[in-house]
């Protein structure tokens, strides 16, 4: 058994003391428990105890870290990311910026089907070994836990492709891992008219097979206007059900889908992007037990509208933020400047913020028993400030890596 | 003599073969002169040549940097900064965030009236050791010249400290700076009800003062609504010419102000900000010498209309990028964030946002002769990134940085 200790922080910051606390809501995301001039102890690669240092104990440890002058907190959940992908999307965003239409942007080879046709033919190696880099990429910026979703694959072949591939970072990566299968994240173009046989490919042929290979955490439907219908995403969240799977879908980014209510009404663990959100989706979130998950890396890259953060939070509800990493409309993995953006852009306050990238999105993938907080017994998953004033200053000084080290599982892993 | 080389540079880009090139604008600017498969000659501090690796010299070098794979490109320049301040404002940032007025925020101890506060107190070795960590971030992200603005004295005592640390950063660090004079930057409080005796402080104490011990190369008004007016700006910016000081202004960020005008008329190196900008404006702006510069960074922290760069670049305008970099309103002195934003919040193509933040902004702090471009005879001010795919990369992958090595006078300064 290995002990390490961290002394001496400046700020232990993100405490939960009790482990039967999921998510905080409304008033409470305002508040970021914390201890001044404190002491960790890690036990293999789990939280032992903490406190303030004047309680702390005489044994000896197999590690000390000093961190005078620095904070402690939680590493971040990034709860929503497509970061195994054939090919970063330049090109179309500079089509974009040129004012190109979605069609013509299409015919150029931009889009979700046109990712689909390079993860056709890419190489399982490199579609491992490229999302890899960009997990380790994340994990600087101290992320711990990643969702990642299928469907750029949009075939039993591809999507099993892409599954495989994330089970094998699951196996590889320091990092806790979750999966999600994302059939129905673009209608493919031999399907544009018989949309019925492409959902009944989904819920009769992938499912089995990736249920059989054990593939998938979660099933996860792009219900919006130009994607699919709310029927339609009820048979593929019933069909995902007979196989155990949660939902955790995309809703209500491009208008009021009936997205948020439908997968309320399928007990989804998440509804994600939120940009069209009123009084009837708030009504249905209410003790929903559902995570509103919130993407400023999207809004912040195609200029959307902003998701109400402060009319759901004023309303009683928790708010998860994720980057939502993807090569067409949120090009970064980098959790603080989605910290930055949701305070800035959204008017978070800074714990609410930090409340909202850890607890909060550790239950959007379902890992709040084991992170998210500081909380004895969960996963020492922890980052390390360099030295900063404050808590406030991890938002608002928005150009500079305020991770000093990283810790992974109890270990040290950067730098 | 020290030679060395850099080879096998996958992109050679932001050439301007023409010493005499003192800008880009309009079409222009969508262009960013490349080489592909290049090196460079650095003799001492400067370029000495460049060209295809098929014609590579068989020469002996000093040091050899192999930059297979790898985009070199000059240096960023950082046109506008306030960067010595005494303190960080994030509590102000939270007073926004809840919604307090202005005046309430100035009650609490924000606004630049309590910065000058700070001012008065603060050691000098302090604010010159706080400063100089901030160039050295700015410089890991690509920047190689920076212009300081003074502003949060406001009193004699105070504005001369700030100068003399900018004066003392100017003779350690690395980086090219240049160094401006802006006592009108807000009406200090005791002169509420007499403007014209603060202005005579700034053009009868002031401007002699620093004159005598050659403390700045320009001269700033904040000229717009609630700051100074055309008149007062008019009488600064004539006070400033007899010392020999070239204008660079606040202007139109607030209001259609009349800045832009004063500036143009008063032969300004650059105005800056722009917000509120028109016909007018642009008609003032075209062939007038002084370069519309602005500042993403700002618009995005304070969640302010965006300047119309595609307006004045249609116009045939150029447009420079800066950072602003200050505790207020833009506490970020990361130039690839700036680039970034140019790109994604106000459309500009990839190639105009870095020949904004390279030759543009070179010549907002009046380098352009010796900076801003990969020429013979500039200073080896470089940027080796890391492996990217090509240049639209680099505001496209908008949360890491690209630098891999930083060259400034020809020397690696970082890694």
């Amino acid at each position: 058994m290995k002990r390490t200790l961290i002394k001496n922080i400046k700020e232990l910051a993100g405490i939960v003391e009790d482990r039967a606390i999921k998510y905080l809501s409304g008033k409470d995301m305002s508040v970021l428990h914390r201890i001044e001039n404190a002491y960790l102890i890690i036990e293999d690669d789990k939280i032992k105890e903490f406190g303030s240092m004047l309680q702390l104990p005489t044994e000896r440890f197999d590690v000390e870290i000093d961190a005078q002058g620095k904070t402690v907190l939680p590493a971040w959940c990034d709860s929503h990311t497509h970061l195994v992908f054939p090919t970063t999307r330049q090109i179309e965003y500079i089509d974009k910026i040129k004012g190109l239409s979605y069609e013509e942007i299409a015919q150029r080879g931009g889009g979700i089907l046109n990712s689909a046709k390079a993860m056709a033919t890419i190489p399982e190696q490199k579609l491992y070994e490229e999302a890899l880099v960009r997990l380790d990429e994340m994990s600087k910026w101290g992320t711990g836990a990643v969702e990642i979703k299928s469907g750029y694959g949009l075939s039993l072949a591809s999507e099993l492709k892409m599954l495989r591939v994330i089970k094998r970072l699951k196996e590889t990566s320091a990092l806790t891992i979750k999966s999600t299968f994302l059939g129905a994240h673009a209608l493919p173009t031999e399907f544009q008219n018989n949309r019925a046989d492409y959902i009944r490919l989904i819920t009769d042929e992938m499912l089995p097979a990736i249920h059989k290979e054990n593939l998938a955490d979660y099933i996860d439907v792009f219900c919006d206007k130009g994607f699919f219908t709310v029927d339609e995403t009820d048979r593929i969240l019933e069909a995902g059900a007979k196989y155990g799977l949660t939902p955790k879908i995309h809703a209500n980014e491009l208008d009021y889908s009936g997205g948020v209510q439908v997968g309320v009404r399928h007990r989804a663990r998440s509804v994600d992007h939120l940009e069209f959100v009123g009084s009837d989706e708030i009504e249905a979130l209410l003790n929903s037990g559902t995570m509103p998950t919130v993407l400023p890396g999207a809004a912040f890259f195609l200029n959307m509208r902003y998701s109400p953060v402060r009319e759901m939070i004023t309303a009683g509800l928790p708010v998860a933020l994720a980057t939502d990493f993807n090569p067409g409309s949120s090009p970064s993995g980098n959790m603080q400047w989605i910290i930055s953006m949701g305070s800035i852009l959204y008017k978070m306050l800074p714990q609410e913020a930090i409340n909202a990238v850890t607890i909060n999105s550790a239950y959007a993938m379902g890992i709040e028993q084991e992170q998210g907080s500081i909380t004895v017994g969960k996963k020492a998953n922890l980052i390390i400030t360099k030295t900063i004033p404050n808590i406030e200053y991890i938002p608002y000084y928005y150009g500079e890596n305020k991770v000093d080290i990283m810790m992974i599982n109890g270990k040290i892993v950067n730098p």
